[in-house]
Formats: C-alpha cells, structure tokens, sequence
C-alpha cells in the first residue's frame, strides 16, 4: 500500500477476499471491526462498510448487528430449480413447442398408486401419456395420474389441446410436491416415444403434488436422450 | 351451519379451502375482508385472521397490508437441493460411510476444462478419482479437477484420509456454482466401480464452482444403479 491514492472500497474488498483465501482470516473467525480496518487500510469507515456489505451480499461473509463481520462457515447452500412447464423450457430454447396426447383413460386407481398417494380402495384416477416435442424432436415422455376426488373438474377436460401440467397449474393451486429423479432405462413406450434404442439411459423426473393434506397428482416425465437439467446456486 | 356450536378458525379455514379448491374464489380473486367473512360466519375478526394467517403460511393465499388476501395465482415456486456432503447422506441413511481414493495426479489443463472454466493456457490442476461406499456398497464415483492457481494448497495435500468435497469446503468459502443432472451410460471406470453391466443408465450430478469470478474446481459425481435424489418444495 502506498500514500500516494487513496485505496477505494475495491482494493479494501479484494484484501478482504485475499486474506479470507489464504486463511489470513480462516472461515467462521472473527474480522476486525469497521472501525479497526479503517485504521488500518487508511481509509474513511463508510468505505470498509461498502466494502463488507459488498462481500455479505456475495455470502463471503454474515453480519450481525452487534456481532461483527464473519467468514462464512461451510456454506449449506441450497440450488433452486424452478418449477417450469415444458412448453416455457422449450421456448426458451426458442424451439417450437408441440403438444401431443397419446392416450387419456378414466381407471381405477392402481394398488401401488393407492399406496403410494394415501388414496382410499376404489378411488378413480384419471391415466394420461403424452409427448412434448421441441422442433419436431422427441423432447419428454409424460405419465401423470390425476385423483378425480381431489380435481373432479379433470372429468370434463379432454387435454387435446392442453397438456395436464398446465392444465393443472390454472386447475389447482397446489401448496406442496414431493420430487425425485433418477436415470432410468428406455423401455417400452419411452423407447418408442423418445425414440431411442432399448436400454438407453433417460433422464426422469417424479413428482407428487398435494393441495393440503389431498393428493392431486403423480407424475413421471421422461426426458430425450442427453438432456441435462441446469440450475446455479 | 348451525348456530349451536361456534365456528373455530379450523372450520373457517376449511371451508376457505373449499371455496378455493371449487374456484367458488379462483386463482388470482380477491377474497371478502375479514370484516365480511366474520359476519358472514358469525365469529370474531380474529378467528378469519387465524385462518388466513394459515392458509399464507401454506403458500394458498397472499395477504398484504393495504391489499387484502388473495387467492395465490400459478405459484412459480422452486425446489431447493440442499448442497450436501456424500458422507451426510450416507450418514443419514444409517449407513456406514467409507471414502477411499482412487488416484491423484497433478497434471497440466486439459484443453476442455480450460475452455470449459476459462482457465488460461499452462495452468495446472490437481485431477482426483475417489469412491464413497455405503455400508462397503458402491455409492458415487467422483472425478474431480481443482485448480491449483485458485486452491494452491491443494498441492500439500493427499487426501488419502479424507475426501475432496469435506476438503474443498473448508478450505475455500465458495460463492457460485453451476450445476447439471443428467443419465449417463456405464463405462470404463464407472462400471468397474460402480460395479454394473456396460450401458447400464446411472444418475450424474456435475458441478463447477467459483469462488468470486475464480474457478475453483469441477466435479462430476456418478451414483450407484437406481439412485434418486428426492427434494420437496
């Protein structure tokens, strides 16, 4: 540091971040106060506190009113992975989004189903399959079962034209889901629909939605061959 | 409704509930005031407050001060994936977490990472192959480049007792990541590994990382046949 400019509040940020790297300041210890930094960088308070907030917005650093500033500990961050529709991701892509339905069935709710949702014996579920293509390419596989007691507006709805997630999302104002996904093999109609040669590992995404303590819907959504889901945190 | 018993805020609640789940109040409609709701029931203003409270806390409604409460519109809500250790999550399988590495080597940028991290020409990286076992069954192949301009104390360091996640955590205060899933086919190493026929489909989780706009390492994570990664929202 030399006398001759005055250091701005980004060389006091970028000394912060060095001595945090190199464990000048080791994680979850205490810095100097606004006050102590000043002193030492030469610097007026109100540019080390630029500097400080700076770093606490980028999660560098937390602080407390009373409790100073501190290097973060292991930061248990969290993705976020927004919950679109498929026809908002594919013209996103700016691709051509083309909704097909493959099959609409009013049944009765299958055992594992039954289990899986807490559906009381003899409830109906409506079946659906169906495809969203992006330019014309296979793009996802959709198999969804909707519980007619929980969205007994789904009996008069034929989804030609809709596909069920939109649907639904206008239908239900669903409060919570349960999510999983895994990679599953092509078999079946997912080898058909997506095209692809048997055994071929698929991305697939699992979703159970409740409004309240009602079940409304599981859904299994397969994607083409190669597709990665992406998300920042 | 009779008027033998008082309503509590559980039925006002309730019956909320109802009018929104039959669009009685649809998605986005402004809903009576408090003041209205409460003579319509016959109960004190601040049993409704309960009830709505409730429902806010739930995600189905939005209140604002001056604003009223509304009946949520298609909520974009987000899924979060808590960043997690793979010896957590083995841990809290109640399995029993066993970490063995595989290779290190320092080695010059490959020219995809490079590309891929914006790394310039002639850096290095420390390139490392370690396995997670749970209760001694395959869990995750984890590859894995560091680069040692960003984490230069990864030169000291032999992670034969502990892996490079835990390690990286402590060692550098992360800002950002890019993360992406996918289904990759078993070969090479990941079969042998992971202990599978050829082809067969598993789940991948890659990552980069930044610490500010330094990158710190790339990590691809390949888990055992069958896998789900499940979160709620």
């Amino acid at each position: 540091m030399t006398d001759q400019k005055p250091l701005g509040f980004q060389d006091i940020r970028d000394e912060v971040v060095n001595r945090i790297q190199t464990r000048v300041w080791p994680q979850g210890s205490l810095l100097p106060t606004e006050m102590e930094l000043a002193a030492e960088f030469g610097v007026a308070r109100a540019t080390v506190n630029r500097a400080l907030r700076e770093l606490a917005e980028q999660g560098i650093v937390t602080r407390k009113r009373k409790g100073g500033t501190r290097v973060v500990t292991t930061p248990v961050k969290q993705a976020k992975l927004p919950i679109t529709v498929v026809r908002q991701t594919i013209e996103e892509m700016n691709a051509e989004y083309r909704y097909a339905l493959v099959s609409r069935t009013l049944i009765d709710c299958p055992a594992w189903l039954q289990a899986k949702l807490n559906i009381p014996e003899g409830a109906q579920v409506v079946h659906l399959q169906c495809m969203h293509h992006a330019d014309n390419r296979p793009f996802q596989f959709e198999e969804r079962w909707i519980n007619v007691s929980t969205v007994p507006q789904v009996l008069d709805e034929d989804f030609l034209t809709t596909g069920p997630n939109e649907w639904l999302l206008s239908e239900v104002p669903f409060s919570n889901a349960e999510i999983a996904f895994s990679a599953v093999p092509a078999t079946g109609h997912l080898q058909e629909f997506l095209a692809v040669p048997p055994g071929t590992p698929l991305f697939q995404l699992e979703r159970t939605t409740w409004f309240r303590s009602d079940p409304v819907t599981f859904v299994r959504m397969t994607f083409h061959q190669g597709y990665q889901m992406r998300t920042t945190y």
